[in-house]
């Protein structure tokens, strides 16, 4: 038997689905189809939606969970007329904290969503352009306006990661690749005079040798770049390098691009330039 | 007098942060601040967290509001004996749910994050490099491959729009900037003709020519390029153009780039290649 799961929302379904996944992720032993239903802000939209669940109940042969953030209370009642094992965030939760702030909610739809002001998305747009100037160095000059410069070998995840923290949080991210061109005569990786004088914005990207031949495979398949030799002769030296100049560094290859932000955020403490949900 | 919140988890934070701003951003009238607090996942951490919170409890002269997702039972317990008033959305939720269900359910550390699989790392690796290849046109040859193909002036969301596409959904996003270089003879904005073939993936941004204006004057201030007179032109043209030729499109001046996302996504029924939370 497979269940179907609705996530839906009056905006864009972020928070809904965000909670939705992390609830049903603690029932492994359950197949779940999850949908995502954003911009459901118009009882003609909640009455289609209604039918949509309606008939995936009787096709599953059981209720679908529907787990949502309308705000606005003439929607909510309709999706609630639909066959489902409901969980209504807003009115689980908003009703308790009224009572705690001593003041009533403005249950205003698109409240939520106070993520566009001006100053969110100049800041936002700066730091997309600056992860691009800076990116795979790029533009090294830029370094010092950067909040942080994420160094390692080709493919280890460094851009992902600083457009992320960019799209994300603001932060200004440049990043350089190390490479056999920072290698001093004897064959040793040393840091680039430009980065060192940069040394307190350094933060290190690892990965495991396997893991980075198989990214690498994708792009230049049987290449020396792609060779299990070469990444694990590079990864070596980066790590190497890391530990003797005491750069702070974190293995991505267990980690999301979410993981690895947030994490890089909590140990080094920089600052986000907004919080966009 | 000013309130605290904070959002607690064992993992990201993402979740416990978007709901928790969803459900704050219903009271409008209190001035609270919010701070989010990952990877809490040791006991020791959470007590040192508890510190925290009751220090702050007596400097607001008012219990903080705890809104977590953590996992486990031991390091929730900790969390409770703080001074707050705690929205404990797993054992709100979850209960019901493993009724719903008819199983139990894992509460296992770092189930929710199931997104560093190696699948969705590879199509978003993948994803987010198509981007940047084909940022403002760059590389016109790989639309062939492209999910989607953002089109409208320069400097109106193109350019994060495309990364916010690559990165959250996995979704192949080229974007060209439309331009004078665009234009006929006769001063009018045609379709290239290597768009125009692709006439199904094209999706247009437009902008309030006010807004272009700003932000245009913030990269090349006083000029040609960001005089209102061109940003207006420019502006009239593409909107033209996108309703000449039944191009959906999509005014970014009033919308996040999530919103701007999700919003071409449900208008479009672009399929997301994962669901990263």
């Amino acid at each position: 038997m497979t269940r179907t799961a609705f996530f839906i929302s009056d905006g864009t379904g972020i928070t809904a689905e965000s909670l939705g996944r992390s609830l049903l992720a603690q029932f492994s032993g359950v197949a779940i189809t999850m949908l995502t239903k954003p911009y459901i802000d118009t009882v003609e939209k909640a009455r289609e939606l209604a039918g949509v669940i309606d008939a995936t109940a009787g096709r599953d042969g059981v209720q679908p969970i529907v787990i949502d953030t309308i705000v606005n209370e003439d929607i909510r009642e309709v999706i609630r007329t639909a066959t489902c094992f409901k969980i209504d965030v807003f009115s689980t939760f908003l009703a308790p904290l009224e009572e705690e702030l001593a003041t009533h909610s403005s249950y205003s739809v698109g409240r939520t969503h106070a993520i566009g002001s001006d100053d969110v998305y100049m800041d936002r747009i700066h730091s997309v352009h600056f992860a691009l100037d800076n990116d795979d160095g790029a533009r090294t000059y830029q370094y010092d306006e950067a909040d942080i410069i994420l160094i390692g070998v080709s493919r280890c995840g460094k851009t992902p990661t600083s457009l992320y923290l960019a799209l994300q949080f603001g932060i200004r991210a440049a990043n350089y690749p190390l490479t056999e061109d920072d290698q001093d005569e004897d064959g040793v990786l040393r840091l680039p005079q430009f980065l060192a004088k940069h040394h307190h914005k350094l933060f290190g990207l690892t990965i495991d040798a396997r893991r980075l031949a198989a990214i690498r495979h994708e792009r230049r398949p049987n290449s020396r770049y792609s060779s299990m030799d070469q990444c694990l002769q590079e990864v070596e030296q980066v790590e190497a390098l890391y530990r003797s100049l005491h750069i702070p560094s974190i293995d991505t290859t267990r980690f999301s691009v979410e993981e690895i932000s947030t994490r890089m955020i909590a140990e080094t403490g920089l600052v986000r330039r907004f919080s966009p949900r």
